[in-house]
């Protein structure tokens, strides 16, 4: 995680891919699904599904990339669950790749803009970052929050992020110093922020009877929902309402015949801290406008009752937008299967991941189990 | 089909689903897949899947983007295909958009050029009408053969355009014609290269059971298959040789229990002579060398036993690239329902569509049949 200038896109999604063979134990891989953002725009780069299963000595298998902005990660992860349950396809492949810091300044702004409205947002100025202020402006402003509120989701993000040496962000942080922190689009500060990076994680999907006769420690996916909003933040009834969470997170506990008092884990999108306590509202586990609290309070850490970026998130693992949603779930595979290292939670066995696009149009739900 | 510039990227879209709704008699859908190739480059805009959902009265509706180069549109439908044999979900809407004519000139060729190896090809100058050139080239030389001897093709696809009212190119062509055309990658000329359009086409996806009682004129999709090929085209062992086409092909039929010779009609990837002459080798219908015969010997006319290109092909209907692929579904469906107007076939009732990615890195192959 961090900015990888030395290695091509396809060699990134190749060292996650290699990763992922060796841990499942097979190369017997039927179909490869890639979830990216930005190598269009940044690298000139599309038709990544064929480009990747020919670098990776896949050539002839089926191929394809799949995108839904900053969640096409995990989108990615959700084709390729429902081939596999099709039964036309036996082993599925499932990569996110990110390049995204070869470009920087406005071109790269340009691109990590793409997921925004580009006639009623990106045109006017709106980049992800201000989007994001337009939404924690609005929450101070309608919850009586201040900024230094909604340090415990930052804090605890590097706080876990000591304890994984694949962090960008392994300093401690300090509510004092957040609060400080240099603005990039009022409220949002720079310790707000989740950094974007390059980045790369996969992980093999089979059927349930292959897993365990494959994997020494396959992880269920219990669940599995997408559901979207309103496009432009602007055109929603309640822009401190994510819509798409709620939807998505009952359907895929509906899928996985749990409740959300089920959970041990949140891997949630914390791509800037009013993303967190609005979709810990909206999973239903905070009243509105009370979600910042539960980071204010401590429960988010690894020893509360709500475990959040416990590899250190989107803010302090670092941010690989069109992978980031898979490195939640590899996260939250290593938690189950109590690999975790020193990030490691005790006796977790259901976790939730999720991953948003633009400022929450698309919201993606796994509930994984073993 | 041609130039939109007065119609939005999302409004194209919602053209081609608006239709689709009321052909299939139902607005009750799960979810939306989009097929799309330039809308990142040329658009400012990603994240396709819930913008479109949100703008055709879907707003909630699971949604996502689905890219492989120029073969976008059918991998789209092949996920949505995938996502209701999974039974997960229960009715699926597919589109494929393009806005591909808003810019023009380096902006343009270098955003269609993504499909191709940004590393290897594009980099040194390698375009797709430049790497068909280097596979027509290569052809001629091989199998002895004359720019002349590829006019068929093209002779074929304007006079079956004469009879589409949607085709860009109505125009009747002759041989002499397209011999003398202005050359663009030598020696791929103006009347070889299919024009690059803008476009929108959608078709609705649902079980078998659900068709029979929704739409009065269902058409089946009996058979489904993606396959890959090397990536770059100097990476191939054989350049002359589609074995994407070839394998997906043979999965598709074998999918559907049916064999070449059952096939009534042929949807192909014409965006280039050369690519139909090796299609209709790699498909089986031709032996290695001879498939530009079966263009000159009038074999793939609409009275012929290999009807290609039934409402002008890419070459004369117009190539919508990310779009390209559904538009042969939607054709091919007109044509076994017996609705394809003056384009129509007699007594077709299984055809096959083929979208391909690249240089043939990606190859889709759909068997329709009523």
């Amino acid at each position: 995680m961090g900015e990888h200038w030395d290695v091509s896109l396809r060699h990134l999604a190749w060292q996650a891919i290699e990763a992922a063979l060796d841990d499942a134990k097979t190369t017997d891989i039927d179909a490869l699904y890639v979830g990216n953002m930005l190598a269009g725009r940044l690298s000139h780069q599309d038709h990544l599904g064929a480009l990747i299963a020919d670098y990776s000595g896949l050539r002839g298998a089926e191929a394809v990339a799949v995108e839904a902005g900053e969640a096409s990660g995990a989108i990615a992860l959700r084709q390729a669950l429902l081939a596999v349950k099709s039964g036309e396809i036996k082993t599925a492949l499932v990569v996110g790749v990110e390049k995204a810091t070869d470009q920087t300044g406005s071109e790269a702004l340009s691109a990590q803009s793409t997921s925004l409205d580009a006639d009623y947002e990106t045109m006017h100025g709106v980049t992800p970052a201000a989007v994001a202020g337009l939404m924690m402006q609005r929450y101070m402003h309608e919850h009586q929050v201040e900024l230094e509120n909604f340090a415990g989701f930052s804090v605890n993000a590097h706080a876990n992020a000591g304890a994984n040496p694949l962090a960008m962000y392994r300093n401690r942080l300090k509510a004092e110093r957040f609060a400080a922190a240099p603005v990039v689009s009022a409220p949002v500060n720079l310790f707000d922020a989740a950094p974007v990076a390059d980045g790369a994680a996969a992980v093999v999907i089979t059927s349930h009877e292959r897993a365990l006769a494959m994997a020494p420690k396959p992880v269920r996916i219990a669940g599995s929902a997408v559901a979207t909003d309103g496009f432009a933040l602007h055109d929603r009834q309640d822009i401190l309402w994510l819509s798409a969470v709620t939807k998505s997170t009952q359907a895929a506990l509906k899928r996985a015949n749990l409740a959300i008092e089920d959970i041990q884990l949140f891997e949630l999108h914390d791509s800037y801290t009013v993303m967190s306590a609005l979709a810990l509202e909206a999973i239903g586990l905070a009243e509105r406008g009370q979600g910042w609290q539960l980071a204010a309070e401590g429960k988010i850490g690894r020893d509360g009752p709500y475990p959040m970026s416990t590899f250190g998130g989107l803010k302090a693992r670092g941010n690989p937008l069109g992978a980031t949603g898979l490195y939640q779930v590899v996260e939250a595979s290593l938690q189950l299967r109590g690999e975790a290292g020193d990030c490691q939670i005790p006796d977790v066995k259901i976790g939730l991941t999720q991953n948003l696009g633009g400022s929450g149009a698309t919201a993606v739900t796994h509930i994984l189990r073993v």
